[in-house]
C-alpha cells in the first residue's frame, strides 16, 4: 500500500526526483521502449550493421511504412525501438542536424557529435517541465574518421557507445546472445549474420526477408546501404534462420 | 482497487507514461475514434477507394453536413472517424499544407510527405502540456508518382501504409473482411465493391446510397471523385447490399 | 464509488479524454445548453425560420433583454440556447466575421462559410487548457446563393446541417414534433406555424406574442426579419396556440 | 458524501462546468453578491432610480465612503452590490469606456452599449483560467435616445434589461415588493417613493437619510443627481419610512 | 469532517470563491493583520493623528527599525498592522504614487486619490492567479483642500473613511474605546490623548515615550509631524498612562 | 489527524495563508535558517563586529570554503545562516546595488538602503507563485554617516536593526547571552570578545582560530577586515574559550 | 503513516521547504548522485588528481563512453558522479564558460569562479519553479595562479573546497579512508595511489586499467592529463590493487 501511494505521488508530477533519488517517467518511458520490437546494432572491423524486427499487425499492413531504419546522412543510419511518433521527432533532428553541420562545416557531421546532439535535446524533456520524456531509444550507427561508430541513446539523454547492442523488446535474451557470440573482429557479413541469428533467437517462428530490416555502413564507401529482400534472404538461407512465416498479428503492439 | 487508483493518478495529469510505459491520454484518444461510425480504405491496382458510413440521428438532419470524406488536394481524399470537430482541424491543416506545398515546390504534395505533416503535428499534442491529444483517426488516400497509396494517421501520430483498411467502430470486424477478401490486383470498382461489402458486413439494416459516402481517385486522372448517389446505388445493387433503409438514430453517437 | 470517483478525475482536469473517449467538459456544457428556454430553428423552400421562448423570471424584467434571436448580418441570423453571457461571445465573433468577409471578398459571408468559422473557434476551447468550453449551441439560418441553409453548432465545435432542429430544454420533445410533422417542400408562412407548434407543444401554458421571439430569412429578400408582436399573433391565433399567459417565473432558470 | 465529495472537484478547479451543466465558481461569486447589502433601480416613465442600503458596520465610519452609488457619466448612473473591493474595478471600467465612447464618437455612450461592454469583460473571468469570476452585481441606469433605461450585470457576464430590480441582501423579499406596486406609468417622484418603500420593506428599524443613499437621472436633464440628506428625509417622513435610527452593526457584513 | 474538507478544497486553490461566497485567502490575509501589534487613527477638527504599539521582541533591538508608522508625503502619513514585508511594498508603492501625481498635476496627491491606488493594486491580488494577498491593513491620514482625511485599506482592497479607527491586535477592543470617547469636535492634542488612552486601554503595563509612536498631520502646516520621545512622554504623563516599562517579549509575534 | 491534514493543505500550495494568517512556506524557511551554524552581529560604539561559526564535516574540507561572511562593499559586510546556495545569490545582490549605488550617485550605499533592497527582492519571492522563498538569513553591517549600523534580513523580507543579536543554529540562547552582556557603549575590541563568548557559550568544545571567522568594520577606516587566526587567537587566549579543537563532524548540517 | 503523508506533500509539489526547513527534491536529488559509481578527487602540493570508477554494464559497452571524466579547460578538469545526462549540461555549461571567460579577460578562467557559475546555475533549478534540480554531483580540479584548487558542487547548488574527497556510491567509505591516509604535503603520484587505494578499499574485485579513470593537472604544465591504460596499469601494480578483473555487470546502475 505504501509503495504505491508512494509511487502516485510521483506519477502525478512531472518528472521529479523519487525519494532514492530516481526519475520515475524517465524510467517509465523505457518501459515504452520495451514495448518496442526489437533493434539491433552491431560495429565489425569494417563497417556497422543495424538489424530491426518488422513484425506487423495485419497482412494488410504495408511493411515499408513500419519505420524502423532510417537513413539520417550519407554515413550515418539509425535504428529506433519504442514509439513511433516520438522516433519520428528524433529522426527529423537527427537528419536537420546532419545538414546544419555540413553547411556549417563543410564536412559530414561526427557520429558521436550527432548522438550527443540528440542526447542533450531529449535531456531536457527530461528536467524541465511542461513535457513528457521521449519514449524512444535509438542505435545510432556509422562511419567517422574511417572508423566504425555504434551509439545509443535512452529517454534519459545519456549517449552510450557500443560494440554490439540490443533495444526494445526482449533486449536482455538478445544481449546475452551478443556478449556469448561477438567477436571485435568480425568482418561486416559475420556482423549481418550476428544480428540476425540474435533476432531469430528470440523470434518464434524464425525469420523471414519481409519482416525484418537490415542496413549496413561500411568503411570503404562510408555509405548507408538497405539490405534488399534477397540479400536479407541470402543471410537468413546460410544462417538457416527462415521460419514458418506465419503472419505475425499483435494487436497490443503499438507499431 | 489498485489498478482503479492507479489509473486515476495519469488520467489527471496531462499526457504522461504510465509505469508500463503507456500513454493512457492517447489510448482513450483511440477510444474516442472507435466511437465514431467507420470509414475504410482500399488500395487498388489503378486507384484508392474511400468509402464511409454517414449514419445520421434524425431524419431532420442533411447528411451532406456529417463530413467523413474530404477532398484534401485534386489528387488526394481523407476519410475521417472520431470526434468531428478535431477532424476539421486536421483537414483544414491538410489542405493549408497541400496549397503550401504547391506554393512552394510547384508540384502537387506526396501522399506520404502530407500524411507526415499531420503527424508530425499530431504527436506534438501528446507529448507537450497544456492540451488533449486529438480523438480522431484519418485515412489518407491518393496519387502519387502514378502510384495509388493510402495511409493511416492515429491519435498517437504515427503514419502507417495499408493496402486496405479501417477506422472507427466495428474496426476489427472490417478489418477481418478485408483480410480474408482483399486482393492486391483487383480494379478499382472492386475496390468499392470490396469497400461496400465490408461496410454492409457490420450494418445490421444494409446500406443505402444516402448512407454512406463513397470516393475515389484513379491513377488516370488523379482526381478525387466522389461518387453520386446513382453510381453508389448500383454498386449497391450489384453487390446486393441494399437494406430496409429505416432511419438510423442513435442519440449517443458522438456524429 | 468506482464511477465517481473516476469521474471526479476528470472534471478535475481541464477537457481531457475519458478511459471510454468521451470529453466529459464538453458533455457537461451540452447540459449548460439544456438549462436554456428552446430554439428552433426550421428551414423552409422559400426560407429559413427562428423561433425562440422567451420565458422571463419575473413581470419586471424587459422581455426585448432576453438575447436570444440575434441578427448577424443582414441575410443571416442566429438563436442560441444556454450559458447567455457564452452565447454574446459568440455572436460577437460572428458579426465580426461577417463584416471581415464583406470587406475582404466584397461579398455577404456564406452561411456553412461563417458556421466553420465559429465551430473552429468553438473546439480550440475544447482542446487546448486554461479556459471551459462555451456553454451555448447556436442555431444559424439564412441564404446562400439562393437557397435557404440552416445549421447547428455545439459545444464540441462540431456543424451540423439541418431541415428543422431544436436546441436547448425539451429539445428532444421538440424534435419529435418537428420529425412528425415536417415538411421539406412547405412555404415559409407554414415554417412559422410549424415552429410555434412544436414549441407549444412543450410549453405548459401556451404561447404569447410576447413570451416568444420569431425571425424569418426568406430567398427573395434575403433579409432577417424579426416578426412583430401583431404578426407573432396573428401566428398564434390562426394555430390556436394561445394559453393563459401567466407570468413564467422560474428563479432557477440561468435566462 | 457523494455530493459533497462531487462539489469538491468544482471547488478546486477554475470555474468548469460541472455534470449538470453549472458553473459553481459563479453561483459562489452570486453568493457574494447577497452578502451585501441591497440595492434597487426603478425605471419610471420621465427617469431612472437608483437607490441603496448604506449599512455601515461602526458609527465611527464615514458613510460617504461606503461606495454603492456612482456615476459613471452625466447621464449614467450605477448602484451596486457585493464584494465591493470588485466593484470598483467595473466601475472603472465603466468610466473609462464612457470616456473612450464620448472621444471617439463625439456623443455619450448608450446605456445599453456601456452595459454589454461590461457583461463582455465580466465573462472572460469565467472562461479563461487563472482569475476568479466578479463577485458583484450592477445597476446600471440612465438615459439613452431620450428614453429611461435600467440594466443589471451579474457574475455571469448576463446583461439583464429590467423596470425595476434589486441585487443584494434581501433580493427576494425586495422583488416580491417591487412586484406588487410597481406602475411603469410612474413619475420619477413616485419611482423615489417606490424605492425607498421596497427598502424600508426588509429594514428592521426603517430609513434615516444617512442610512440609504438614492440617485436620479431623468429624461429632461440626462443629469446624474444623487439626493441630499434633506431630499431624502423629506420622502422618508412624506413615506412614513423613518425608524428608530440605531446604529446598524454588522462584522459579518462585508460592506 | 465536512467543514475541514471543504475548507482544505478553498485552501488549496488561489483565491476562489467558497460556496457561500466568501474569499478564504483574504480572510486568512486578515487573520494575518490581527497577528500584528495595534495601529490606531484619529481625525480631529485640525488634524489627524496616527498612533501605533511599537512593542518589540528584545531589548536588543532597535525599536526605530520597528517601521509602522510612514511618512508617505509631506502632507500624509500611514500607518501599518499586520504583515510587515508586505506592508513595505505598499507604503514604497504610495509614496511613488505620491511623487508621480505631484510631477503629473503639480499638486500634492488626494488622501482619497492616493488610497484608492493603493486599493486598486491590492484587489489585483485578490481576484488574479499567481500571488497571494497583501497580509496587511493601512491607516492612510492626511490634509486634502485643508480637510482632515483618514482611510483604512484591508487586504480585499477595499477603502473606507473613518472618523477614528484601530487596526491590527486587539481592534475590537479598542475600537469600543474609540466609539465611547470619540468627539467629532475633538483638537489636535485631544486626538493624541484619546489614541493613547485607547492603546493604553489594552496594554497590560502601561505606556513608555519608546514603545509607542505617533505622528501628527494638521490642517495649518499640513505636514506630517513624527513625535519626540519628549512629546509623547508629555501625552503618557498628563493621561496618566505610563506603566512598568518591562521589556515586552513575545516571540510568536510576526513583528 | 485534522492539524496534519490542514497542514498539509498549505504545503502543497506555494506560499499561501494559512486559517490562522500564517504563511507556512516562510517559517519553514526559518526552520532552514535554523538548521545553519550560528551568526552573530554586534555594534559597539566605534565599529561593529560579525562572527560565526565555521564548523566543517571533515577534516578534508577547506573552511576557507565555508562562506559565512562576506564583504558586500568596503565599508560593509554581511554575514548568513542556512541555506548556503540561497546565501550566495543574495551576496550577490548585495554586491551589484553596492556597485550600482555608487556608480549612480557617487557614493557608498546606506546600509539601510542595501538591507531594504535586498528585503524587498526576499518578499517577492513570498508573495508571488513560482518559487520558494530563500531560506537564509543574514546580518548586514556596516558604517553609514560615521556610525555603526547593524541589520538583519530574514526569510519574510522584513528588515530589523539590532545592537547585536544571532542568527541560525541556538539563535535562542546566543541571544540570552548578548541581551545579558551587552553594553552599548563597548568598544569593538570588546565587542569582538562578546560575540565570541556568545559562541563559546553555545559549542561544546570551545573555540579554536580555524572554526570560526570574525569580521569588524569601525569607524575610523570604514572598512572591512576580517581577522587573521592570529588575531582571533589572540581573542580565544584572552577570554579562554579555546576548547579541545577535536574535529567538528556533523554530516546532517548542510553547511 | 503520518510521514508518509507528510512526505507525499512535498514530494508532489515542485521544490518547497518542509516544516523542518529541509528541501525534500534537492535531498532526492542527492539520492541520485548516489546512485552514480564513485568519483574521487586528491590536492596534492603540486597539482590535482582526478580518479572515477568505469564500471560498466556489459562487456559489449565501450568503456571510454562512461564519460566521468572531462576537460572543461586546459589547466581545469571535471569528474561527475549521478545522473549522466545532466551531468553533460553542467559539463557543456563550464566549457562555454570557461572560453567565454577566455574571450572576455584573455587569460584562463579561475578554477573557484568557474566553480561558483556552475553552483549559481544549479541553485536556480532548486528555487524557481518548472524544472527539477540536477541530479548530479561534480569534482572540479584545476591549476589557478600556480596554485592546485578542488572544489565540489552538490545538487543544492553549493560550492565546497577540499583538500580531498569523494562523490557517489560508497562515498562515506571512501571519505574515511582519504581521511585517514591523506597528507597535504604528498606529491602527484601519490595522490594518485592515493586516490587508486580509496577506490580498491571498496571495490569487490579490485582495479583493472581499463574500469578506472585518472586525470592529473600539476601546477607546473597546468595541463589536464588523462592517464593511459600503461600509466594507470603501473599504478595498479605498485599498489597491488588488480583485482580479478571480472566484467562488473550492474543492470540497476544508471550508469
Amino acid at each position: 500500500m505504501q509503495g504505491q501511494n508512494q509511487q502516485q505521488a510521483y506519477d502525478r508530477g512531472i518528472t521529479i526526483f523519487s525519494p532514492d533519488g530516481r526519475l520515475y517517467q524517465v524510467e517509465y518511458a523505457r518501459e515504452a521502449v520495451k514495448r518496442g520490437t526489437a533493434s539491433i546494432g552491431v560495429r565489425t572491423a569494417d563497417g556497422v550493421v543495424l538489424a530491426v524486427d518488422k513484425r506487423i499487425r495485419s497482412p494488410l499492413m504495408e511493411r515499408s511504412s513500419v519505420e524502423k531504419i532510417h537513413k539520417a546522412d550519407d554515413h550515418i543510419g539509425i535504428a529506433s525501438a519504442g514509439h513511433v511518433a516520438d522516433a519520428r521527432q528524433l529522426i527529423d533532428l537527427a537528419r536537420r542536424q546532419a545538414q546544419v553541420n555540413q553547411l556549417r562545416y563543410g564536412e559530414p557531421v561526427g557520429v558521436e557529435t550527432l548522438t550527443k546532439e540528440i542526447t542533450d535535446y531529449i535531456q531536457q524533456y527530461t528536467q524541465v517541465g511542461g513535457a513528457r520524456p521521449f519514449g524512444v531509444a535509438l542505435i545510432i550507427g556509422g562511419i567517422a574518421d574511417g572508423e566504425p561508430r555504434l551509439y545509443e541513446t535512452d529517454p534519459s539523454g545519456t549517449p552510450y557507445e557500443w560494440k554490439a547492442l540490443a533495444v526494445g523488446a526482449d533486449r536482455g535474451d538478445i544481449r546475452d546472445y551478443l556478449e556469448e557470440h561477438y567477436d571485435e573482429g568480425m568482418e561486416l557479413d559475420a556482423g549481418v549474420d550476428l544480428a540476425l541469428e540474435a533476432l531469430a533467437s528470440v523470434a518464434e517462428d524464425g525469420l523471414s526477408p519481409e519482416g525484418i530490416g537490415v542496413a549496413t555502413i561500411d568503411v570503404e564507401t562510408e555509405t548507408f546501404h538497405e539490405l534488399t529482400d534477397d540479400e536479407k534472404a541470402a543471410h537468413i538461407e546460410s544462417g538457416d534462420l527462415a521460419g514458418s512465416d506465419s503472419e505475425d498479428e499483435d494487436e497490443d503492439q503499438p507499431e
